[in-house]
């Protein structure tokens, strides 16, 4: 692996997860790995979780950490080839990214998804262009499409959480008041994709994801008949693939309440809008999920950190 | 201590004031207790002070330190139960302060009064929120009705200036352009009751701090007659309580001179608002201690990290 | 050396640059020096290349780093003496510095000229009033009038890529569409007159630096005619001095080219405008040394900061 940007640079998803839950019981076994090395961790968006436990797996693997908010701390990025910047960008991606290679040994970015512009989020331009003109290992902390150290993460929660074989596995559309990015539900399909799961996606008309993704997926409109017998209900809101960016529903019928989660368990990335999403009741019980998930966000990245270091 | 959320955690103040002044002179000597455990320091406000000397402190116990500036780098938080979260919130005070207690073994917070809503302020609802849901020790750095670290600061800088056993203290408002919240000056109160001196506090009426605090303390609203005789003279603006948050006067006549502090040390918290709070022949002089209050605010974060890491 | 405020702080070029280079072969040999020592970076403005340089230099030499963002994170300071602080600043450089001062044993400081007031620059009162009120060493990380670290990191470049004993060095001009500071150029012009060289510096008329700066240096108004035989050329944009931050030239004739390059190195202090400043060729060829120059940032700063370790 050279870089961490989508869930398929996972070599072996079983093997990083039986790691990472070795780890979890010993989190500074590999303090040595990370001694004099720096990663830097570019933020420009918003985080509380991934800035977190970014920041506490590297510290577990010994790394010295450099935390900048790219957006209010240093210069407007340009990425466009041969463009002439006479206008508000002040730094072009391939300054940016060999620079930021002088100063670290691992780089990590979060850049989300524009919501406006589909080809532009679909390039990536934020974190291919560190992946093409930088000479370390880039990992994803969520970019436009993709956040894989979540799907990580929450196949090491499947895990721990495992009570068969081939568990029942429903990936669930929920209603927002805002328009939010694909990136957490793509990676969450790409990961189980990889798992031996009955795994259905519900959610209403117009919402389908990339259909590239969820090719040979099951899809179920009827959201009562994909979740009935579900062990696990993995919930999310996304905006319109299709209809690029727009909210076509706000239906809280579409809410997850205690009664439509059965005996199954609850998972949701955080952060997430009570009695919107999800019922007070579910959060508040004991089938969630949901801080094991953000605990384990801290060993889904030290896996990968540790994966890297060990090639660097 | 489970938390230190207000002076009233403070189990013995003699003895933690003795303890501050022992580590100040070998502020290294329990390195080794914070070793591989981390302190989250979360930002709701600015700060100069409190952000560097709890930095500081931590670094000087070994403790890993991560710090956030909540406001522009996190999510907006919900704390009303049962809300449906559909308006500006993003995430609730439930799931944020659960997390945050998967990633760190303390978590700090500062979170000022919005001096608009007095029951609002009252309630804490930030750092209160913090205590009710984390899973760790939850250290104030300043809410809305409290600054406990800067008053055990302020009683280290007594005790290393004490030239009697019952010195005169006077806590003294003095006039600045805005509104300012009550914090300091209610956990300087708490934290004279518990001290043996002579203690009178004096403003302009109408800026009598909450009854509840200041039950049976000397108010004085001639503010020479209060000054006479001072050995320590406190000063601080704070806005009205009862007609919450308004600035009712700015009279300079309350200004602290040289003449009026006599043969007393200047005290305050900083930052100061020269010839507003007080004329710069103060500051400048021999008698002022803000500099040396600022120092101890080092001593007083690190003496209460160690009494809290003691007891994880 | 005190502080590290101007390129003329430095005791004898040859010497730190050789001692720089030596310390880029092996980064941790003085890991011990900075050992539970500080150094508090105060940011006034954006930075990417000053912020993780001087930080990594700091780590390498073993110092816990506290950074601020000064202008949102802490107070708004005043500079003026005996001004009645009843107006838009909370704090008073004089605190603020002592302060500091408390916390850490090296303050590094960033504090852009605003290109309105050319006194007010001149009189560089942020760091000048850091210099005056802190009792630690104070570094420029790039103040109104100079960029010390900037310029030595550039003479290191310069030895490294050395084919003779007396090379010739351009300075040149070139366009930006906003007008910057003069600190690069003024520190890099400083640096050369310490040097050996055939030193030249081009730009339109009006564009002339500070004459206190170039007197006796050999300006020329014809590019072409300057850059005649250049072994390198450091590029910048400045906006004029005598017409004081205005820009008068967006001539588009004095970006450089490869053709303009000739067998010349190409320097330039980044971030850099592509295809304004110079064209896309040039900083994707072989003779360009920007990304050179940015990693000799960390050697600058790191010698520099040993330098003042060693005298504390």
């Amino acid at each position: 692996m050279k870089h961490y940007l989508t869930v398929s640079d996972i070599e072996s998803l079983p093997d990083w997860v039986d790691e990472a839950i070795a780890l979890k019981k010993d989190p500074y076994q590999f303090e040595g790995l990370g001694k004099r090395k720096t990663i830097c961790l570019l933020f420009f968006n918003n985080s509380l979780r991934t800035r977190l436990s970014t920041q506490k797996a590297a510290m577990q693997l010994g790394l010295d950490v450099m935390i900048m908010n790219f957006g209010n701390e240093g210069w407007a990025l340009e990425y466009g080839d041969g463009t002439i910047m006479d206008q508000g960008t002040s730094e072009h991606i391939k300054e940016a990214a060999q620079v930021v290679s002088e100063y670290a040994d691992i780089v990590a970015i979060r850049a989300f998804a524009g919501l406006v512009d589909k080809e532009k989020d679909e390039s990536e331009e934020v974190i291919t262009g560190f992946a093409n003109y930088a000479t370390i290992p880039v990992v994803n902390m969520e970019s436009s499409v993709g956040h894989p150290l979540q799907a990580l993460a929450d196949a090491i929660t499947l895990k721990e959480n495992e009570i068969k074989i081939r568990p029942k596995v429903v990936l669930s559309w929920a209603p927002h008041p805002k328009a939010l990015p694909h990136a957490v539900a793509n990676s969450f399909v790409e990961m189980m994709r990889m798992q031996d799961a009955d795994f259905v996606i519900t959610h209403p008309k117009g919402y389908e994801l990339n259909p590239r993704l969820t090719q040979g997926c099951q899809i179920e409109y009827d959201q009562n008949k994909a979740l009935e017998g579900a062990d696990f209900v993995y919930v999310k809101n996304w905006s319109s693939y299709s209809d690029y960016g727009k909210v076509l529903s706000k239906d809280t019928d579409w809410t997850i309440t205690e009664k439509k989660l059965g005996h199954a368990k609850f998972m949701h990335c955080l952060p997430v809008r009570r009695n919107m999403i999800v019922e007070d009741a579910v959060l508040d019980g004991k089938q969630s999920l949901v801080v094991q998930q953000a605990k384990n966000r801290v060993f889904s990245a030290q896996i990968v950190l540790k994966k890297l270091l060990e090639n660097i």
